[in-house]
Order: C-alpha cells, then sequence, then structure tokens
C-alpha cells in the first residue's frame, strides 16, 4: 500500500466535492482500477459522482487517453493503405456500416472496423454479419492486417487487449445507472477507437427517439466532445449529426438488414440509407486524403459490390447463400386511408428485440431471422388495409409483446397534416 | 428475476435524477442489497447519489426502518427497569460513556450500551474498556440481560444480528467516500439504537475540528434528524450539541482515559468532562422517569463508583488492576512564557492514533498504553519550560511522526488574547 501514489477514497472525494483530478491521479485510478487494486464499488461510486459533477476538458482527455494506455494500441504504419473508420452511436435499423466499410475501401483505402454485438434495443453489426453463413467475427492479428491490406475493409471483433479498462468500466457503469454522462460516454467511444489505431475517423452522432441521446442540443455536445478529443490524441475526426426518430431504412433485425445493405450495394435501396452511406463515405475519403471520390457511381457500378463480396469471402462467409427468414410472420394493416405521419424509431426497436433481434444480456444468443419489414416510411400515402409493417420471428409467441410494443407507435393522419419525424436525416456537422 | 418487484438500476436513476424513492422501493433495495441480491458496486452509485442528491425525511425515515428490519431488534419488556441510553458522534479523548452508564445506572435504570471499536483518530469505547485487565466485549443474550436487572449499565460489541444491511453499507461507504452525508449518518446511527431496544436515548453531536463533522450547523442538522428519526420509531430521543474543537478531558488514548473517568467517578477529574458527564446523565434519567437525580453527588459520595466497579467485575474485568502504562514517554515543553490560546483537537487525536491508541483497519489490534497527557488546557497561563504534553508508547519509533502531527496544533499567546476554543461546551440542546 505504501507503494501506491494516491487513495481511491481521496480522488472520490475530490470528485464528489466538485473538484478536478490531475492527469496523473486519472491515469494512476484507471491503472490501479485495471489491475484489480481500487475495486469496483470505489470505481462505481466515482462513476455517479463524474455523472452528477462532470468532468473538464482536460480530465475527459486525461481519462480517455489513460483507457487507451491500459491495453495496446494497434499499429497500421507498415500498411501500403491509409485507414479510416466510421463509429455510429447506434441506433434502429442502423446497418450503415455494412454498405459504408466495402464502399469506402473500393476507393484503395483500409476501413479496421472493430465492432460490438448488439445490447438492448439497437442492434450490433457482428450480429448482423453472422446472418451470412460461414461469415465469422474473430480474425488473429495477422489475419486482420492482411486483410486490410488485400481487401481493405474488415469488419471484426474488437480483442480482449484493446482499452480494457472502458471494458471493465462500461460492464460496471451498465448496472450501475451511469452510462448516459458525457464525459463516460465519449471516453470510452473514442479510447476504444484511439486504441485501434485509424488515422481518421467520422462519427455518426445520433439523436431522438431511438438513439442513445435524445436530445440534439445533448447529442452536439457529445459529438464535439469526441471530435475533440480524437483530433486531441492524433486521430483526425469529424461527426455528422443524424436523426434517429424514425427507423433507418425498411429492415429492422440481423438477416433482413443484409438483405437492405446488399441492395444499396447493387444500387438500390431505401433513400435515407443511401443518403447516410454516401455523406459518411465522403467524410471518411476526404480524411483519407480522396476527398473527390464519386461514391455515388461505386454503388451503380459494382465497385462496392466486388469490395463487398471480397469482404464477406475473406472472413468465411459465402455472399451468395441464402439468409435465414422468419418461420412465422404477422402482418400489420392500416385501420383507415390517410398518410403515414409518425413511426417512432424506439418501440420498433424494442418489438424487433421482443421478436429475437436482440439480446437482454450480453451472453444471450441473437435470432438471426428475426425482426421488421416496413412496408410504408413517414410521408407515404396509405390505402386502408394496406400492409404497414411485417413482423417476424422463429417463435410465435413472442408475437403479443411485440405489437404490444407498437402501440402508439405510427399514426396515419391526413393529407397536408406535419409528419411528425424529427425534421431532416443530417441535422449537423462537426469538422 | 422476474420475482423481483424493483430493478436496482431504475431506483438508482431515479436518485441519479432527483426523483424520490417510495417506501416499497427502500424496503425492497435494502433486503435485497442484505441478501446479495442488489451488489455492492450498485449499492456504492445508489450512496453516491444519495450523497449528492440528498433525502427527503419519509425517505430518510424509510431507510433508518428497513434497516432496523435487516435483523433482529431487542426487547426489554421483560426487565423491571426503565432503559436508556447515549451515543456520541465520537470526539478526542471522549469517554464520557466510562462514567455516565455507572453514574445513570446508580439510580435503578438500564443503560444498555452497545459499542463499537475505534476507526481513525476517534478512539472507541470498547479499546477503552480493555485497557482492564480480564474485562471481555462479548456477552451472550442471557448475560447481557441478568447484567442489565443486577449492575444495570452494560457497555458490551454488538451482536452481528443488529441491523446487518447497516453493517453492510456502513464497511461500503467507507471505502467509497460516502461516509459524510446526513441521510446515511442519521439512518446508520439511528437504525443500530432503534433494533438496540433501548425506550430513551440521548444524542451527544458534536462539531468542530476533532469532530466527525466540523460545522455547527450541519451537526445541528444532523441532531435535528437523528431525534425526529427516534421519536417517530417510538425512542422518547433527545441531542446535546457539543463543543469538539479542544480535546475532551487531559486524557487521550484507551488505559489513560480509563484512568481519568475513574477520577470522574471519585468525584474528581476535569472540569468538562464533569460538565459534559452530568449533564447527560440529567437527560439520560429525565427521559427515564427520574426527572430530579442528583447525579453531582451521586459522583461525590461513591454510589456511581460502586456501580462502576459492579459493571467492570460482571464482565471479568477487576476494577483494582494495574492499567498499562506506556514504556516509553516524551514530554512537550513550553517554548515561552504566556496563556494557552489554542488546543485543536483534530491534530492531537492524529497523534494519539499515530502512537499506537487507534487503527488504521477494522482488524489491527489497538496499544492500550499509548496515548496523551494534556498538563494544561485552553485559558491556562503557561510558565517557560513548563511541560504542556507528553507524549506515551510502547514504540519509541512512533513519536517522530505523532510530533509531526503537532506541529502548530497549540498555541501560546499573550496574557488577554482570545481562547481560540469554539465557545461554550455545550452549545445547544433539541429535544
Amino acid at each position: 500500500m505504501a507503494l501506491e501514489p494516491f487513495d481511491a477514497v481521496d480522488l472520490i472525494r475530490t470528485k464528489r466535492d466538485g473538484g478536478e483530478l490531475s492527469a496523473a491521479q486519472i491515469d494512476w485510478l484507471i491503472d490501479a482500477y485495471t489491475r484489480g487494486y481500487v475495486a469496483d464499488e470505489q470505481m462505481s461510486a466515482m462513476t455517479m459522482a463524474i455523472f452528477l459533477n462532470g468532468m473538464g476538458r482536460d480530465e475527459i482527455r486525461d481519462l480517455t487517453l489513460a483507457m487507451v494506455a491500459s491495453g495496446t494500441r494497434l499499429d497500421f504504419s507498415t500498411l501500403s493503405k491509409r485507414t479510416t473508420d466510421k463509429h455510429s452511436t447506434g441506433g434502429v435499423g442502423d446497418k450503415i456500416t455494412l454498405p459504408l466499410a466495402p464502399l469506402v475501401a473500393s476507393f484503395g483505402v483500409a476501413v479496421p472496423q472493430l465492432s460490438g454485438r448488439g445490447l438492448g434495443h439497437t442492434g450490433g453489426t457482428l450480429d448482423k454479419l453472422e446472418s451470412i453463413p460461414g461469415w465469422r467475427a474473430s480474425l488473429t492479428n495477422d489475419e486482420f492486417m492482411a486483410q486490410l491490406e488485400s481487401v481493405g475493409a474488415v469488419v471484426c471483433a474488437a480483442g480482449a487487449g484493446l482499452a480494457p479498462a472502458d471494458r471493465k468500466l462500461y460492464a460496471l457503469r451498465d448496472i450501475t445507472g451511469t452510462v448516459e454522462a458525457i464525459p463516460l460516454i465519449a471516453s470510452s467511444i473514442m479510447s476504444k477507437k484511439i486504441a485501434e489505431g485509424t488515422a481518421a475517423l467520422v462519427l455518426d452522432v445520433k439523436f431522438g427517439s431511438g438513439a442513445f441521446m435524445q436530445d440534439p442540443e445533448r447529442s452536439r455536445e457529445l459529438a464535439e466532445t469526441m471530435v475533440r478529443l480524437g483530433n486531441d490524441a492524433g486521430v483526425a475526426t469529424r461527426a455528422l449529426l443524424t436523426n434517429m426518430n424514425v427507423p433507418l431504412g425498411r429492415a429492422i433485425g440481423n438477416a433482413n438488414e443484409v438483405r437492405e445493405s446488399v441492395e444499396v450495394l447493387a444500387g438500390g435501396g431505401p433513400a435515407d440509407v443511401v443518403t447516410l452511406t454516401v455523406a459518411l463515405a465522403r467524410e471518411m475519403l476526404d480524411l483519407a486524403g480522396v476527398p473527390d471520390a464519386d461514391v455515388e457511381s461505386a454503388l451503380k457500378n459494382g465497385r462496392a459490390m466486388d469490395s463487398w463480396r471480397a469482404m464477406i469471402w475473406a472472413q468465411g462467409g459465402d455472399p451468395d447463400a441464402a439468409l435465414p427468414t422468419p418461420k412465422e410472420t404477422h402482418v400489420v394493416r392500416a385501420e383507415r386511408a390517410g398518410v403515414l405521419v409518425a413511426q417512432h424509431a424506439l418501440p420498433f426497436g424494442i418489438a424487433a428485440w421482443r421478436l429475437g433481434a436482440g439480446r437482454a444480456r450480453q451472453e444471450d444468443p441473437v435470432m438471426h431471422s428475426a425482426g421488421i419489414e416496413l412496408h410504408a416510411k413517414p410521408g407515404d400515402a396509405i390505402a386502408e388495409g394496406q400492409p404497414l409493417f411485417t413482423l417476424g420471428t422463429d417463435d410465435p409467441d413472442r408475437f403479443p409483446r411485440a405489437l404490444e410494443a407498437l402501440e402508439g407507435a405510427y399514426r396515419i393522419g391526413e393529407s397536408g397534416d406535419p409528419i411528425d419525424d424529427g425534421g431532416p436525416l443530417i441535422a449537423g456537422r462537426i469538422a
């Protein structure tokens, strides 16, 4: 004990009483927590104090760098390509990584996407890709580097060696009601992305009912904090603020989101998915030194699709294999004619989760076939009896609770009624 | 999980966001925490949220009663005597329980003092009494009841069955920087005292540099909260607000505090110890239906001393045995003549602790012989070279760090300088 330069209780008290922690104190705290000298119960009191009393800019930077330093930092300096990556704060129907990574890689840059699995109502990119027969999320470091060099796009599971302090802290915050604090969210996301070693990063920071952070102003604050953290750590970072009041695209689930992504890569797909994919691709390529890439053409002319197929093959998947479909479906039809004026993301996300597309606990499996197909989007004219959406699952006992979540989740109004979609898809840009 | 009526994370969020917890929620939380369903890390986030966002009157009452309900509640209804007890929030040189319990018991009432051991710079009553050869702190329930009936006064260790939730929560607060919150202090103290089963209770709530709570206004708020909690739970409760800017009496330690207590029981002793003992005894006896007891006479005429001797004998101690004395002493003398104008309690408490009188960890032993003798009190005229205080310990290596703690701890001024003692000993009364 005599060798420890600080005392955990003193540091908790400092933050509790509204004080600022020094870089040396934060470095020690995170290191001591990672090696188990500072206990979980001490760290949870600390995170609640941070939640309620906040952190200054320097503290957030020091916390982020301390979490990076808790593990290994990948090094892409031997690659012949520039690296550029994207991170989304998560939303309902958010499959953008699937078309985006191969699209960007098709311009000769490397996209080292280390992704996670879903928890709660927002899906996980790895869960979606695992609907493809044979595809595997785990790669050795050598496989990872080789695929970046050859294909350019890699979407795989982050190794345990990246920011282990964040991994430990996130699990703790999840059970102690301290998830939603900006200093903690920003440092958690950015420590992983900085450790991942990408040279450039575009953040898709969502707001609205289906987002982690509902309020646009708070999501802007989060985005600004993360952009500053990235640039301070030498990662060229930008952010788009995007609207998550309405599900993205027409598919919510896993296999059906892969199917929709392939439509986008084939030059089709829902307009909102295409718009966001293109906007993020432009930012990523611009940061990677390819400022005038014709990304729309790459979606139309098969170039992005070739990149996708190579990416799936490289990780053992068969891009031509049939994807799972649900054993049971339930169609919800319009009770009246009119215009679809509301389609709230959160209840649709919860319904898809209850159908089996998501998990409640980290160790649960997901049902790849389960999910929702939307047959209309806000602003569409609706005929009486027209299918509005179809629920799918292998376990029909799940329909009642999914339908319960969807009560009040959409509304048919009159022609000319305002559309309750929270405004434009891309609401801001922070560079 | 489906059988649990509440979710710990929801309750943490409620308190985190400034909401109020219902009685049912608090009952569940404390019960679930006691049985280990709610984890330590969740409870520590909750206590930090309580620390920073406070608790309403109803919540504090519900928390206290839930902690009482977590264990057994003693029942003195079969005793032929009325019960009355005292609790002190702790201070430097605070040995008042030692003369007080037998003094009050000498009037035919029962004093069921369940005490603790010291931690940090404030001493523990059991540690002091254990300097007496043979004396033991542990009694069976039958021994406890029999001694209350015969002698009247019992000072012993609280059993593990009383308010186990408080025991668990206190250990957690101690390592997570959430000790000093009034709702948590008040519920912790009062849950134990209510579970102890006493019919009446007098609280000695201290303020000043050597007290747990320095600010007089905060200590008044704590006292008012505890008096309300006691009376609401059917325990007739009052409080005195007392000054702990200066050590109480002339002895700080263990064996030397027993020696000073015996002086008081013999009709002598320092004025401040006598004053506080008498004031607390009057309150305790008044609540026990003996309003006009001549407590000063009981100290002078041997009646309280007889009660003390009976109490010590009953627990295996020999009241006539020699008490341990320190192997080594170090006398600090006045560098100049004048008047002692300051003698700060906290540094003297820390110095005695460093000499071996206190412990840093719950499992450490204490050195019964160690401590400090004060040869002058604030206001006393001082001659150059006169002994001001004597440090004693069995381990002379401890002198330098004890002397370090005492730098600036006292001041000799000119005759007529104001005395820096924080005002009168008894600063208020809450009934």
